[in-house]
């Protein structure tokens, strides 16, 4: 799940803890299984540092492009979660003085300019005005498949699909060479539905680090897409299981081990 | 040392590389004694972590207010370097689109705003267009004693010179905010000549840190000025010998263990 996971406790401060308190305890009720839970983009860096790009690797970043922009970091060969289990709130860093109040109650993080939502209104506004381009019938009604459109307009080579799409790149990009100075990682994996369709965020990204990074800290950094796309999210879900399957609600009834 | 230093190899790619090559070896060569070098900023970090604010913590941002604005991270118990040796790089994260350019060739960096020197070279000015103050022969020539005269005055509660170091804190507050949204520490240890004079620079970083955090995120967060104070890098030199106390160049001739 997006938000505040507290992978210990089996909460999600973010969503559905309104009432029903722990999130875990409530769907094992439901299901009868054994439930964990964790936030999506610590689980696509398990996913990435398991079983796809970031195997034998031991400082990366993993960003999640989506309607937020997530991040799971691998340091020093481990997933790193920080003192409540919250880190990666890498949408939600303040880099724009732009006025855009965030999903988040605050104002100019990284995901008023970058998140996926953000490049559908920016779409939708541009062709009210005017601008040239194949795309049709975007609707903020349905996000999934304006997003679709866009991103199809712009692997045809649609001019103004390019143009929003590296925008925010470009900005991705600022944000993650301020991860570069922080942690000085060797690798970054753009993954998430946003990435997918790679040299179209490869390259703005790339130009963002050639401008806001020193060139001595950045000139090992290996930039790739996810060899896990869609799957990644569901790879790190097993991952989690496989690291939980010693715990006693693995165990059925009477069985010991 | 400041800069980008390689504590393995004990090479420092930011000075004093210019055909020495290893310093290390340089200065061993030099003195007749066993020599190692390490970042300034990790070295208070270390300090702190053995013998100051971050002994048995997990989660600490030790920043380093100086001439420039270093970082020492304590990530899971342990002092946290990257891929090649150059975390914490805070001095430098693209932050503002100031149009300044920044010693490390760069625009924008969080030094342009926030470091002594800029302190300094503002308080100049703002004297010259004719700012009411206690303050009186500051030179960018001697910027020790300057910036000493600009803390000495604001600690007595001259106007301007509070003025002066608290937008400077602010905007370190700002930089903290990103560290906290990136890797949820449980602790920020200021430290560093600029940090010695506490309130006034614990106030304006808690008010940017009110304003640009997510309040889940940094409710836990505890903010401390260094208990070492100036010691904090002799200390952090000695840590760092302690910890390598056990190698071949710390054996005399002839000694065995």
């Amino acid at each position: 799940m997006p938000g505040f996971v507290d992978v210990t406790k089996g909460v999600n401060y973010s969503f559905l803890d309104a009432g029903q308190g722990n999130i875990t305890e409530y769907l094992e009720l439901l299901t009868g299984l054994p439930v964990l839970i964790d936030n999506d983009s610590s689980l696509i860096a398990l996913a990435e540092l398991r079983l796809g790009g970031v195997r034998n690797r031991q400082n990366a970043m993993v960003v999640n492009i989506g309607w937020g922009i997530g991040l799971g970091m691998v340091l020093n060969g481990s997933l790193f979660r920080g003192e409540s289990g919250f880190a990666g709130e890498f949408s939600h860093i303040p880099l724009f003085t732009n006025n855009k109040i965030c999903n988040c109650g605050k104002m100019g993080c990284l995901e008023t300019e970058t998140s996926l939502s953000v490049i559908a209104e920016k779409a939708i506004a541009g062709i009210r005005e005017g601008r040239t381009t194949q795309m049709k019938g975007l609707s903020l009604d349905n996000l999934e498949e304006t997003f679709k459109k866009i991103m199809d307009a712009a692997v045809k080579g649609d001019k103004y699909a390019v143009e929003l799409v590296s925008q925010a790149a470009y900005h991705i990009g600022r944000g993650v060479a301020i991860l570069i100075h922080i942690l000085n990682p060797g690798l970054i994996v753009l993954s998430g539905r946003g990435a997918l369709a790679g040299r179209l965020w490869m390259a703005p990204i790339q130009q963002a680090l050639n401008e806001h990074c020193i060139p001595k800290i950045a000139e090992n950094i290996e930039i790739m897409i996810s060899p896990l796309g869609y799957d990644a999210e569901r790879l790190g879900a097993a991952a989690l299981v496989m690291e939980h399957f010693d715990e006693k609600k693995f165990l059925r009834k009477g069985q010991n081990r």
